[in-house]
């Protein structure tokens, strides 16, 4: 069994006046926070603010990269020619980690958010499109995904560091995909349960699927909701579960 | 009298479909590109583009940071706070360097666009939020201005290189400002005219203001305007006369 | 003393995943829905949303438009040429009419949001270039602002119903202008302090400006603002306040 | 043989400082303009120039709508849910509409633009969405499209006008569908020929397929593009045929 886990989350998804997510209680409760970089959410001074308290509270900073779609939080699919998906993964990522330099830290992974997120799990030209622009970048940033994902396959071919993660709160197939959001019960809420799937996801390697199927999992991150209703009483239930069961949390990707 | 000056122009600043601008032609004759940085003008493979071109004509790039407003291509006035303009000059920048690198060079020096490069004249606020950026990242990067503003003054007691444009197209008052562009006179338009202006900015120091009165003027760079109708044409006799005058033309900052 | 008087707040500010302001529980209490145009807040959705529920809740419907300005909320001072700004009020009057349309309501009158309510209190130019979209669209639509507002002066020149209007959360100064929101103690936050404000306000026709100084003061409507926390809570009290002391809430404008 | 034939072109794709397309020298040659609506192209100020500009040379306006997505120029496929895309096009009716008001004429008929024309083709989803916009604002307003297309049936199952279009420089296959962009061939750029297909198209009901078949076609307008070079020359070659012909050109749908 691992000794240790990362805890991810999106965070700095606020835009100016609107406010998304509890960004301040989360902080301390994940190890690795997936900042917005300003096509999806986030504007300027949110994301300096994240990285900033992400620097303080000793949180790894990625680059949660989407389309450029803020009506639509980037949760649409954008049917992007893969060169412009690549340079605009490029901008973003280089405009995040300049307002990360001067927060005290750096952008260290990369994950893409949303619609663009499900895209490069069977989307080949845009999953190409972004490993393209992480080798691009010198390859020395891990690419966060789904396992069994087109863009991880990519990564991987090409030489980056692919990290796999689950999805604390979402149910699963037993083929060990993720359960569609339309369909119902693909979010859990409560939070003793989702702690208690963590665990046995990161301790046994395994989740019960849907149908009641156990499906084995391997996994070196669990994303957690940051702007559900009750994600940081959750996240609190995942890290208490995970102590009690001696798994430490710390961040895959290494703190500049 | 110097032995050499800088050409600088704004490039890169399509959009997606809107062409600006004739940027290959005008590339090779000036030898500091400022390339819009998403906020006013550019898309992410625009900038790209632009980059690999300066590039490939030994040109430096220059972060061309202006406020966020495509629709009024950033020659309205908007009265951002300064911590929010540091943090927008900051993501440009960072933005811009990525794709510059990719493209085998770097931002080299920072200049104001548009309204906010007149606002920052005057302005001290947002004068001093720009510098601000600078410092924040190294310091290492030189600003380009205009002669007597408040934001080369802020640079210099900053301790940043700040570097003194003239403009080669316009008029100029007895005092050594720009003649507003609604005053009759205020841009000129004949290429041999305009050159001969150049040369004796560069070489002799001065130009001759529009009520006749002779400026003394103390310039290491001048601008080029890139968008009007006849820019390189105009761009080639200003190139043409400083040759026959003897003067070098050569970036003020170091190529990366 | 006036037998009614119109309650309105800014509504529909919502966009897309960001939410803001308690829309439905403010709804049945006001009288006037200042309803966001895109510009400054809200997406097409939320703006038809927004009006079907004014339109069920007997609520009448004004156009609240903006600079276009998303990530600032327009909050922001925009230098727009007049004529360009004419013509992004005539848009955002004609877009949001046609989804209050489908929602069985209409536009029923024009309220300035942000800072540009502030800048055509004093900004002749962007004043005048307001008044002109309204008379463009047959003259029909009043427009509500501040009290010897140029806004509302140029409206009375060009024969437009010009509607004055309080604020029931704000200090005002002795020459009945509002106490600028950087003083300490601008915004009062107590409910029952704001809803004996607005009966004097309404009732005896004066307010007690922050020197102690007793300021007359004759409006049509009072704003309560809806994103701030207690809005609602305030909104009840102001409403009971008003029956209390036998004073009628309705609409300013007709209702289509 | 029909007596008359509309010529449609896209106008008023301009933004701000960005000119695309000759707008001036298509108008007079043009009987309907489908003018963009500011989500894929145009800013306020180009709508209402380009709607006066139609209404005092006797051109028919239509809503060009699109997706929100002017760094693509509305070409690229955007998933957006069948409700917000149906107030979107409800959104960019009713801005554009309060413009044309003002410039002297109306919206009178609707056509979707890029990659929103060529999804709703085929995309139910979409198709219906849009025609649900078109019903929604009372059905008067006759849709402009491909023949064949998803969108055409379903605006004629919920009782609206559907007109068909053809397309003077494309290509066709031998099944009447237009030859794909990235074949060979697929766009003519000569004057005379595309106007003597124009004239067949017309006159005789037919189109010669890139494959050789004579395939028939029945349409009420002809697209001629506007933002391609010599797009001018083929439009009055297009309007000199036609008249050789004897082929009236005339808007499709009434003049407000």
């Amino acid at each position: 069994m691992p000794a240790t886990v990362d805890l991810n989350a999106d965070l700095g998804e606020s835009l100016g006046t609107w406010v998304l997510g509890d960004d301040e209680a989360l902080l301390p409760l994940v190890t690795s926070a997936n900042v917005a970089c300003g096509f999806h959410a986030g504007d300027p001074s949110t994301l300096r603010r994240t990285c900033a308290g992400a620097a303080a509270a000793g949180v790894v900073v990625g680059a949660q990269v989407g389309y450029p779609d803020l009506a639509g939080f980037g949760r649409r699919f954008l049917d992007m020619e893969p060169a412009e998906l690549t340079d605009a993964v490029l901008y973003q990522v280089g405009a995040l980690d300049a307002l990360a330099r001067v927060a005290g830290t750096r952008v260290a992974y990369v994950k893409p958010h949303g619609a663009l997120y499900n895209a490069v799990v069977t989307h080949e030209a845009q999953a190409a499109a972004v490993v393209r622009a992480l080798v691009e970048l010198g390859g020395d940033l891990p690419l966060l995904g789904l396992p069994g994902s087109a863009v991880l396959r990519h990564a991987e071919r090409a030489g980056l560091r692919a990290v796999r993660e689950a999805f604390a709160d979402r149910a699963y197939t037993a083929a060990g995909t993720l359960l569609p959001r339309r369909e119902p019960g693909s979010v859990l809420h409560d939070p003793a349960q989702v702690a208690g799937r963590v665990v046995r996801m990161v301790a046994d390697g395994e989740v019960v699927a849907a149908d009641g199927t156990v499906v084995p999992l391997d996994v070196e991150s669990v994303c957690l909701h940051g702007d559900t209703p009750g994600a940081v009483a959750t996240a609190r239930a995942v890290r208490e579960a995970l102590a009690g069961r001696g798994v430490a949390v710390r961040p895959f990707a290494a703190a500049p």
